[in-house]
């Protein structure tokens, strides 16, 4: 039941490898073909290309296949080549004329097009939301535990006084800049491209205007030829958006895996957050940390898979940009899960108490050491070369913990200034 | 001459090593040091580190070299690690111990940070302003040939009508796209790192908010962990951004390669443009495209490589950090250039007059065709079965070319509305 | 069912976030875990940790669940992790406490290593086999087109003359480069690392080359620790030389969708394989070449998956680990069905007539023009110029087609010295 | 001076753009160009198109070039597009006609291509014995440090015990696996190119079988279109081949590091391999190891670098290849520099006491203990159970440290079955 079947048998295992999963990635976009089709309707019959009878009941169809999403009990039976056939199909078999004639003044590339992009557009939408979520648990773990200390390192080098008020709060501000980059791809993708068709427009005056404001996209891809392009364009900026939060969250559980070493023993999780050994009994292992860390590393990778999908095509619609949908979507989904399971997981953090007077921290303090002969006349340079020969002779003794005034330092965390940051952001 | 010598004499392999080229790297970088280091001069001066005179004679300095680097006469010489070296070194030259006084409160760490981010900022504007120019030429060029036609292809196969206005003017629509990926990064690279020293913030009561004014950053990283983590996280997003941009013109390059092939022949350039062969006389090979394709598929490439190197690292400075200075520089400088060929050379092409009613574009107009049909009352579907049984019976025939009406298609390019779009955009 | 369950109860999101598909993807593994498993049984009877009516029930009950798998039948519910944790409670149901026995001297790293190395070095071999018949194949089809020409391009620009004979044979050598690289992956995968346990070994004294020799491995992997390391080794060899396999297959699908451009023309296929267009009745897409190259450019960023998933851990088992399991399974799996498609659709090429006297070719003899005067005494460059000037003032006109006698061009294919290297190579 | 030169002036920036620092890359091909020269001038005397006089003293000439090379005097002059330009300009200004004759039956393209394979070769078998020396060094240390215990780590927690012996060795048997890569990678270059001109081959009756003999290739690549295709597959296989060895060492690498952190003081080094800090004076950072990780990471980008460049371009030469030129060199020369600094680094090793009766690593010793149950009759998931009530309960006393004696293991390392398989390798 393919719509562009021409009569002539094709082979099943050449069938098969030409629709591949399309059917189970569709069924993410099924709710977004049935409003882009609402929409597309309503404007056939603006145009006077459908009669409002024709409308009403075109709507009424699709929206039962609405509900049928809503509810759960939507198929794609395997029948369907994708989701686009089956909702024709539905249409026909319950309007008979009057369902064939929703394809008129489209193509399946601006149907696929716009409902991916209403995808996108409402998942990117959503993923703000929870990436603004976790900022704010993080915020909150910061000024929690702002008082307590937290050896900094450098080249994994005890290096200076750092505290858990920081290390939380710096991934906080680091989600901000992620935050930037959504929406810098929300607006790639709230530009309307249906009435693309095949990528060349159409003979009919549709009107491109409506299916715009019906939709609620903030602008339309004008040029029909930039619209077609937009398929690649906008799983590229998508999943490289998603990369970005990623990154950031594999740098922050490889952080948590490290910390959890019996050898850092900075902190650790209830035991529902971590799992054992088939062979060691005494196993507590970061498990949902790597995984996060793991899922975010391959995140990261499918950026480079939709280039090298689209790299070097010639402008056109080519079969290859089918096969981008998939990792694309698997990038959304997935973002989605790791945030939850972040946030969730994050909120049950145990911060541990460190003694930062043990020996192995007892240089964390050097840099305290020259500020105070700095104040009291010393060049800074002159400073550190003495420092410098009492770390060498043995004979250095840390000062006491000094307080840090400036603001964004472990006594300043300037959580607000943070917070107002992320809430400012236009 | 390393700052952080010793006194350990170092084996010459291993100095080559570990330095590298920053030294002709860091030519790049030597303006914004230098602006950096003036505002910190003045920031310590404002909080009494440094007295009147003090400010007076660093700044004086500070200059001195700015007007170097601005003449073409600064040079890092063998003798310096890198650009930051060689300036605290002219300081304590002319200073004595004034000049030493210049690295208080701060950490190479941020001084790095400081200066790549300025770099970034001044550039990320550079090349938006680049690609803004090479919007305005395509649009200039769609409005001039907006009436020559081109087929449209889907597959590489033969689809419908298309035209030279279409095509160029889609190529600036989607670059407005890459104009807000850029706009992202600006945000992210406009926060000022200065005063978070080696990632953890100093005991002195630096002012970083002044600072900021200073150097006219919009706002601070404030958290230092974070400043410290915003190295990486600006390399990745700036040729993360930059490699959005390059695809865009990578696959503009690519219809113009294949446009000039014989088989094609719809556009030439002048000689200048063309390029010869070793063995064949008659060749005019579209260098100048297929390099600019190519090293747009290079940049693409270094995204990924600021990945790699910065994955699963542990939060806090590592020195692997010194190595994404090389191609982050090197994605910005160069798409600059082949931005800079592209308008110029894009300007001279020479457009064909393409003779869509030869043979083998024949079934352009099949849609046409259907819609015809469609406007006397059939469904869409039973037209396409009509006009697809011509095709197959050898009995179609062409209708004429239709005129398409609806905003965004070929003769109605909206030029206006893109441009809008471009200027607009927030 | 977990096997490492202490008894804590673990959120069921966070569960279905640690086991995500393991259980489809282990299906491809079961077959070689029984097989790992009896391995290990007889190796346990032969040092006396099973006794002989142990190890015989124990190999009753694998081959019950190897008969299973052969007739499809086995099944990994939802009560279990993984098919290990599957096979293990079968044993214990079935033989109590001998079935906890099994699990002696081993642990869930080795044995998910082994399963893998089974799998890949099973696979690879059956991966060369297709490639070796593709390459029959595309020998076959030029020798059978070797007298039909083709214009040869070099910058998509009409060059120099080739053949169908020259263009399928290509390949066909090239492919035989892929062979190679699979040849180094094979000895790769293809040492034992059973019995490193979770890395470190086991104070059993186990026999190590035994179960090597009954799996029928060539070596094995000696230290343990190099064995755990082999997990991210073996796939990243493996994605990255199926990858280099996939990257000749891609650029075949190119020229092939390309030559079918009706810019072109070169070549055709029945239209079983190609597809049409919704909006476009015309249309024989060539689909299944799109779908082959998209495909197989998605293989080609698996690699680069599998080192951003495995980069800069430090040693020893992370749980991240399970995640390469999904794609370097998908890229086995997708290669060979590639293969297969691409093997009997090659063999339905159409092999067009091509007129190399078209004016559009006519500077394709320029190489053999000047030959024939570099013949008659001038040097090559001299000649160069002397045509390269005809060429300029349109006085140029083609010699007629020489014959080129030199190995490995048009009219000396030299197919059976390719033939020979493919069956020679060690 | 370009050999294509047809006269038209070429805009300076363009010819910038277009040349590149192809000068500077060029200087490695040198060599290889006038050897590869000097066998297609033996070989144009044989088959008549030189006579012998000529012959000799392009041979001589080519053999003056040769030792400018060789005494470092050899420059290409900015006069010169490339090497290839330089060396025909010399033999025409020494020559005169004769001079002119050596391009004869060949192209820039097949030049390019033999000069690269040349140097791939030489350098792959270079690589290869570094990799080999760097095997030993391994060995030696794990030899000399058999004794001395090591915590081992899963998921970054205390597992089991661990040695230095397994550690070292480790690293050395999965260099082997990269020298098997590396093996196949010389069997891809080491294949003649030469004579398939511009991809199309020569109508002159061409020996290139004597030219194979007199490079020493092993073999040809017989078709022309595939000696054409053979750049890009050359550098996409001996950038992935020497990736896959960067993997190795960039994991070795981070052990390094993360061993040399004062949370696990593993281990040390001399001061000359440690660097300090601008602000820390106590530092002693690992930084030859990070770069060694970093520039490994950085490695492992390129050959998907040069899979973007070279992806979805139709067969034929395209400009483009000139690019993949630069970071194919840059792996080869760096791959080298970083075995020769981990080699001599390595060797400088401090390897600390560690006291496994730490609290911390108290647990190193569950699975001994279930093992001991075992051998006392226990089933080992019913001793599994009973050991992880004690952990959990705090009455776990840990067993004293077991001998394993099985091959691969920490008592039993088989050094020597390691060092067979990299000596017996084919």
């Amino acid at each position: 039941m393919k719509l562009w079947d021409k009569g002539n048998s094709i082979d099943q295992k050449i069938e098969n490898f030409t629709v591949g999963n399309d059917r189970e990635l569709d069924m993410h976009l099924a709710k977004y073909d049935l409003t882009a089709s609402a929409a597309h309707a309503k404007m056939l019959g603006k145009i006077g290309i459908l009669d409002g009878e024709e409308v009403k009941v075109i709507l009424f169809e699709l929206e039962k296949l609405q509900q049928q999403v809503e509810s759960g009990s939507f198929q794609i039976e395997k029948d369907f080549e994708d989701v686009h056939s089956k909702i024709e199909f539905e249409l026909t078999k319950s309007l008979g004329d009057t369902g064939k004639k929703i394809h008129t003044a489209r193509s399946r590339n601006d149907q696929v097009l716009v409902a991916m992009q209403l995808y996108f557009k409402e998942n990117l939408q959503e993923i703000s939301g929870k990436t603004s979520e976790l900022i704010d648990v993080l915020l909150g773990l910061a000024e929690k535990h702002q008082d307590k200390l937290l050896p900094g390192y450098t080249h994994l080098q005890v290096a200076m006084p750092s505290s858990f008020g920081l290390w939380f709060s710096a991934y906080a501000e680091i989600l901000i800049d992620d935050l930037h980059l959504l929406k810098a791809g929300l607006k790639i993708v709230d530009q309307n491209p249906l009435g693309s068709a095949a990528g060349y427009g159409s003979s009919f005056p549709i009107d491109r205007e409506f299916t715009t404001k019906e939709l609620g996209f903030s602008t339309l891809k004008y040029n029909v030829v930039a619209a077609q392009m937009s398929r690649g364009k906008c799983e590229r900026t998508v999943t490289s958006n998603i990369a970005s939060l990623a990154n950031t969250l594999s740098r922050f559980a490889m952080d948590i895996c490290l910390y959890m070493s019996q050898n850092f023993d900075f902190i650790s999780f209830p035991d529902e957050l971590t799992t054992g050994s088939s062979i060691m009994p005494h196993k507590k292992n970061p498990d949902v940390f790597e995984l996060i860390r793991g899922k975010c590393n391959k995140l990261q990778a499918i950026a480079n898979e939709m280039i090298l999908i689209t790299n070097n095509l010639p402008s056109g619609y080519h079969r290859d940009l089918q096969l981008i949908k998939e990792n694309s979507i698997y990038a959304v989904e997935n973002i989605k899960e790791i945030l939850d399971v972040f946030t969730y997981s994050i909120g049950l953090i145990i911060v541990k108490e460190i003694d930062l007077k043990d020996d192995k921290y007892r240089y964390l303090f050097t840099v305290d050491s020259i500020n105070d002969l700095v104040v009291q006349g010393s060049s800074f340079r002159d400073a550190y070369k003495q420092i410098g020969e009492q770390v060498q002779n043995g004979t250095y003794e840390p000062t006491d913990l000094k307080n840090h005034s400036h603001i964004g330092s472990k006594d300043n965390l300037a959580l607000d200034k943070i917070a107002e940051k992320k809430n400012k952001r236009d």
